[in-house]
């Protein structure tokens, strides 16, 4: 939840929660001084039915609600989130995804794969997981796109997961899918936007690379950054081993950000995240 | 502060600050759920003269201290710490923690030098500081620690530390400044404890070398852990390089302890710490 | 290879190659000070068939084995080394090993999983692999290396690779593949030793965690150490943090040693590893 | 020394140094396959004096100079560079630059120290270094640097470092003391380049800052990088915390890349750096 910075907030919700027999096992606050916004994550405990949660939402509502203008999500933690998944050609960031759902590592729904071209299709009937070859390129887009949406909403997605994917993506799905969308980036952002990243690093002669985790906006490499790291280079190292270094640092970089957001740690706003640990 | 977990805590506390006019401008909490442990730590900002601050105190104990068997300190930000400075031969932590305090970037008072060694004389009065030689061997130990324990105390002393001081500390001073000597152990605790850690990590190969600060107990290299970092070495690195490539972190490490314990960020609790950030 | 450090070694060997018409593109050495040992890493491009090939080997021994007591390996980098792989019952090891082996990033081949239990069966299938069942306890210790022998050995098995296996190795394997067995162990070694290290490590309060790779040999985790890495964690993390972060690790750290020592990049000496990068 | 990539180069040049009784105890080399460029670090012991010196680079440049087309520095390890100093008002990288000259650990002299403002001569006579307030504005720039240019002259200074000087460098300085300025820039460049980059990173909600130190060039912030570090910032961080994080890694990469520099292990090449370690 996020509302603006006011006196008594935390006594407030702390009380409330109280009073409906939660009990708190986790709470954490932000306070963006810039903003003069308030943020803050809470996790309760409690005999939960579908009935008592919806009721409990109303009344936190109307009590709190309108008094601090908070802006709150609930989540019960049973329901797992469901994941759209995108690839091109690239498998190092599918496997990771595919073999720590399977592990119990990344709690999600996994209801398909959508892919522009049929090269892992192979990785796709390995796991069990239906795949959707949609080819796209200039003639088809609109209409790739209509297939597109029509699988996600067909299969009730949450969210939307880039992993290499290789297109843009249309303002359509990002209008209905706003900070839904994760993308991994494969450099260290805002450095070395758009295509050819490593490449880029190479050339200008950089000691260290990195990948990015973020969602996506309007504007190419520029949504709210989720999770960054870097690996070390030196010039004994060639674009092809940028390349190499750079996967394992984009699937850990992923991994971790699409944990996170399933688990609901992350919240947007004015273009960036906060992400509570 | 700290109590035993309970639930309503956290709306007890940030309701007694708002009824006494305090803005709560930072609030952190931790549940240690196998101790059942609960930790808060607050900023608040206020107008506080030394007398209302007193009996802020006074009226917080008695209505919240009791119930919640909670355990508090408070500290007037105003109030700088004083911090005693052990040095012997080296010179890396000594040359941080003086010219950090200088630039403003380390908030404490340092009255004085205490060294077993005269080489690091020239230092301290470079920087205008007092220095005390008190040298340290078998038979003078006891009246040396009566020295450096009047020194402590006419000084007014709020804690110590252990800027690479190479001997044993005694249980007088220990128990006189519990929870109050930083020490910057030369390894990544537990591995390599005691006397030369970088000949011993040489020896076995090691990949990456570390260095550790803790507070410091009646166990050698035992005590509570405030922060550790490290630095990757290879089979190209031999024992000096190791050596300088330590010291590096020893200086990092030990100064972000020194700022977090001066800003009374750590709390210690069953030979761990909480660092609140 | 590696021998007695003395003058004139890298111009003899690099003489030696260009009067055979190789052309070396990668070239490497150390010194190390201590043992007075010189190591050396040549990468030739050349028109070797197996014929040149072994008189290459038989007139570099005559020539320069003698005269400098050189020991030297030769490989043909067209060879995949062969990899015997050992799992007991986690799994975020093997799908890294097998994903990244099918991505052509692990360049080596996999004959077999062995295991002394059932669990991963499935990934096996999954990736096409045949799985031997064998499980170990006190009365069938024996008789369970025999059966090991006899598949290595029926498989040509280079080296082995043990990706989370609980089981202490026999002394019989050690031997037959001495330098040749790469363990992962979930500590920074030399801290944490031995079983539950993520428990003690939780226990001692330690700020970052880390993972090792290593050549096994008899002293229980006290091999050469080939790779390390560490993580970040904090008193908001409980063990089964500690487990999930350094399971991240524990992947990348193995996986980069398996490609190191595919790639003939590691010497061992002294209980120490050489990695030429 | 580097030089067109041929065969032979390495086995002719330690020929050469072995039939003039030197003794290599470090050899390095480099091949960029991109540019065909080879490039070789040596460390010879032996008994040179002056006389010795200039005949061995005499004859090596006559003997093999020409045969290669080899480009090389010769440099008498017991000469000392001649560090130049330039700052604003910015302490935090002059404190360390002057204590590890102080303590042995970055080895050169330092014989002056310059100034756009009066902020640090309190610094500069604390460690007994001549200071130059040399202020520079638009109607006084050029006589500024004929100012500065004289006193480098004086002095025979050898390198100079801008340790946080917050001036363009004019190209006339640029031109005498090319590949010889190093500067530090407080971002991860090519990230963030120019003017306050810890507000940029602030703004753009980035989760790792960083430092980079390069040689200076007449484009800004875009000469070879020599090396970068990093450190993690969170939503929790404001832009001061930015700051006071950064000027950590400020330091010590810039320290890094002095020491580099005077034990002469960095080639620049193409607008890179090669850093042999």
């Amino acid at each position: 939840m996020y509302c603006p910075d006011k006196k008594g907030i935390i006594a407030s919700v702390t009380n409330f929660i109280n009073q409906k027999n939660g009990n708190i096992v986790y709470i954490d606050q932000h306070v963006d001084r810039v903003q003069k916004a308030f943020f803050m994550r809470v996790v309760v405990e409690g005999n939960f039915d579908k009935k008592l949660f919806d009721s409990f939402i109303n009344s936190f509502n109307q009590e709190l609600g309108l008094k601090y203008d908070l802006k709150c999500n609930f989540y019960l933690e049973e329901k797992k989130p469901r994941m759209g998944v995108f690839v091109s050609k690239y498998d190092h960031c599918l496997y990771d995804i595919l073999s720590q759902q399977r592990s119990g590592k990344l709690i999600c729904e996994i209801p398909f794969i959508i892919s522009n071209h049929n090269d892992l299709v192979k990785i796709a009937s390995q796991f069990d997981i239906p795949f959707y070859h949609i080819p796209v390129d200039k003639e088809n887009k609109n209409e790739a796109e209509e297939r597109q949406l029509k699988i996600l909403e067909d299969h009730k997605i949450d969210f939307i997961v880039l992993a290499r994917y290789m297109q843009i993506i249309s303002s359509k799905l990002l209008n209905k899918y706003h900070s839904n969308i994760i993308n991994i980036h494969h450099s260290f952002l805002p450095a070395f936007p758009g295509a050819k990243p490593y490449h880029s690093a190479f050339n200008r002669g950089v000691k260290i690379i990195g990948a990015t985790s973020h969602y996506v906006t309007e504007e190419l490499d520029g949504g709210p950054i989720i999770e960054q790291d870097i690996v070390r280079v030196s010039h004994v190292n060639e674009v092809d081993d940028f390349i190499l270094k750079g996967q394992d640092l984009e699937r850990i970089v992923l991994l971790r950000s699409l944990k996170l957001h399933c688990q609901r740690k992350i919240m947007v706003y004015n273009n960036k995240t906060i992400v509570f640990n």
